[in-house]
C-alpha cells in the first residue's frame, strides 16, 4: 500500500471529518485550522459519527501552513468564497509528486488552482456527506461520506484516472470512506449541481428549509424546472445527464430531514454565499456556450442582491 | 352637465379620496365601509392632500350594499382579492344603465364581474396614485392621481369610447382629477404592469424597497429583464408598448423616494397578496397565445410560496 502524507486546508465539518478518519486508520495527517487552533492543538479532535464515534485527543495542527512539513496530498475543504487565500496557502506545501484535491462545491476553483501549482497536480472532487461542526474540533457526522473524484485537465476535459487518484482511493476507503474515481470531473460538478442550485438558491431566497420548498407545489414544480435548466446548461457543456436523475434527486430530498443547506447557514450566519463556484461560474460557461438559462441567471441576480444586503448590515 | 351618482365600494386609500372628491364636487356619492364604517357615520373623512386638505364632516356611509340606494356608477376600489365578494356586493346596487367602474390593480378582474352584472356594465380603469390610509377616516393622497378608463368588451378587444364614460370623465374632472379615455383598456392595463410585476414581486421575495432594488446592478438588470418579457407579453395579446417605456419607468422610479410597494406592504401585515391578479391572470393570458415568460413563471412560484407561509404563520 502507498503511503501519502496529507494537508488538510480547512479542517471543518468537511476537511476536519475526512481528515480525523484518514488519521484514525493510520495515516499521517497534518491540519491547518482557523479559530479552533488553539483548543485542537490542546485537546485533539471529537467526531460523532453515524459510523461510530471516535476521537483523536492528538492531531498536527497548524495556523499557518508554512509551518507545516510538504504533504504528498494537499486535501482543500475550504468554502469557495476564501479560495483568494489559496496562492498563498498552497505554495508551501507542495513538494515533488504533490497533487492537490479541491473538495469544494460548484465549478470553476480547478483552473484557478492550476494557475498556482501547475495543472499536472490539480484533481476535483465532490461529497456526498451530511455534516456539522457543533463546537471547536467538534464534528458531527449525521449521513453519507461517499467522495467522487477526476483529475482536472484544461477546460475539464475528460481525461484518464492517474496512479495517483488510485493510490489516495486506496487510502480513503482503508479509512472506512467510500470513493469513486470518474474520468469525467466536469460531469460529477454538474451533477452535483442538479441539487446544489435550485435548493441552496431558494433556501436563500425564500428563507425556507428543503422540506417546505418540497412541500409546496409551485415551488416543487419550480425546483423541478430550475433543475432541467441545470440539464440543459451541462449538455451545452458535453456533461450528459439523465432526465431520470431529477426524479431520483427529487425522491432523494423528499426523504431528508426538515434541511438547511449549506448556502442558507452562511446567509444566516452572515458569511459570504458561494454564488460565483455554485452559480455565477456554471451559468458563464453556459453563456460561453451559447446558451441561456433564464431561471438560473434570475437566482443569481437575486442572490447577489441579498448577499450584498446582508453583508452591508454586519 | 350629467348627474350621476356613485357607490363607492371599498373606501380605503384610493376609493376614499375618489369619492370625497367627487363629493366635494357636489356629486351624490354613497360609501360601503367595513372596518372605517362606525367611526365615518360619526365623523365623516379627512383627505390630507398634495392638491390641498379638506374634511367631509358628513358623508352617505354604509356597511351593506343592501342598504345603500341603487347608483349609476359603482366604482370597486377593492383589492382584487376580495373580489370574490362582489357577486354578492354588487347587485343590489344595479339599475338600468348601472356601471361598474373597476379601479384595480392587474388583470382579469372585468370578465368575472361581467358575468355578475353583464358584460355591458363594465368599464375598467388603472390609477396612478400614491395614497394611504393612516387612520379611520383619515386618507393621505401623496402623489399623482390620474386615472385612465376603457369600456370593457369580451376578451379585451379593443372598443370605442361610450357617452356613460364621458359623463365619468366629466364629472371626475370636476372634481380636479385628471382623467384619460381609451379604447384600448387591456394596453392600459399591460403598461401599468411593466412597473407592477417587477416591483411588486422583488419588493417581497427580496424584502426590499423600491430604491434597494434600483440600488443593486443586479437587481436593476433584473428589473429591466422582467420589463422586457412583460412587453413581450403584451406583444402576445396584441398591445404593443414601446420599448421607450421601460426606461421611463426606470427614470420614474429613480425619482420616488424610498418606497414599499402596495404588495410589500400586504405582505408585512399578513394579509393576501394580488398574486393572481398582477401576476397569475397575465401568465395564463400569455401562456393561452403560446408564449412562455420564465422569469415571471419564477416570481409567480416564488410568490406564491411566501404568500402561503406568510397566511399560514397567522
Amino acid at each position: 500500500m502507498s503511503n501519502n502524507t496529507y494537508a488538510i486546508i480547512g479542517s471543518g465539518a468537511l476537511g476536519g471529518f475526512y481528515g480525523a478518519k484518514l488519521q484514525k486508520a493510520g495515516i499521517e495527517v497534518h491540519f491547518l485550522l482557523r479559530s479552533d487552533y488553539q483548543h485542537v492543538q490542546e485537546n485533539g479532535l471529537i467526531i460523532e459519527s453515524k459510523d461510530g464515534d471516535f476521537t483523536l485527543p492528538k492531531v498536527n495542527a497548524y495556523n499557518d501552513t508554512k509551518k507545516m512539513p510538504k504533504c504528498d496530498v494537499i486535501l482543500v475543504a475550504l468554502k469557495t468564497t476564501q479560495n483568494y487565500l489559496l496562492p498563498e496557502l498552497l505554495p508551501p506545501l507542495v513538494k515533488e509528486n504533490t497533487v492537490v484535491l479541491l473538495l469544494q462545491n460548484g465549478l470553476g476553483a480547478e483552473p484557478e488552482i492550476a494557475k498556482v501549482v501547475g495543472e499536472e497536480r490539480v484533481i476535483g472532487g465532490v461529497c456526498n456527506i451530511a455534516s456539522n461542526k457543533i463546537g471547536f474540533g467538534h464534528i458531527r457526522h449525521l449521513d453519507y461520506s461517499l467522495i467522487r473524484i477526476g483529475k482536472y485537465v484544461t477546460n475539464y476535459q475528460p481525461t484518464a484516472i492517474t496512479d495517483k487518484m488510485k493510490e489516495i482511493a486506496q487510502e480513503v476507503e482503508s479509512a472506512g470512506v467510500p470513493i469513486n474515481l470518474t474520468e469525467d470531473l466536469l460531469r460529477e460538478r454538474w451533477k452535483k449541481l442538479v441539487w446544489n442550485i435550485p435548493y441552496n438558491s431558494l433556501s436563500v431566497i425564500l428563507n425556507s428549509r428543503t422540506d417546505e420548498i418540497m412541500g409546496d407545489t409551485n415551488t416543487r414544480i419550480l425546483v423541478t424546472e430550475i433543475m432541467q435548466e441545470v440539464l440543459e446548461g451541462a449538455k451545452s457543456c458535453q456533461s450528459q445527464i439523465p432526465d431520470s436523475y431529477i426524479q431520483k434527486m427529487l425522491d432523494h430530498t423528499d426523504k431528508l430531514r426538515p434541511y438547511l443547506t449549506s448556502m442558507k447557514i452562511d446567509y444566516d450566519k452572515g458569511r459570504p454565499l458561494e454564488i460565483e463556484a455554485i452559480i455565477g461560474n456554471p451559468l458563464r460557461m453556459v453563456n460561453k456556450a451559447g446558451v441561456n438559462l433564464p431561471k438560473i441567471a434570475m437566482l443569481y441576480q437575486q442572490l447577489k442582491f441579498l448577499d450584498a444586503r446582508n453583508r452591508q448590515d454586519i
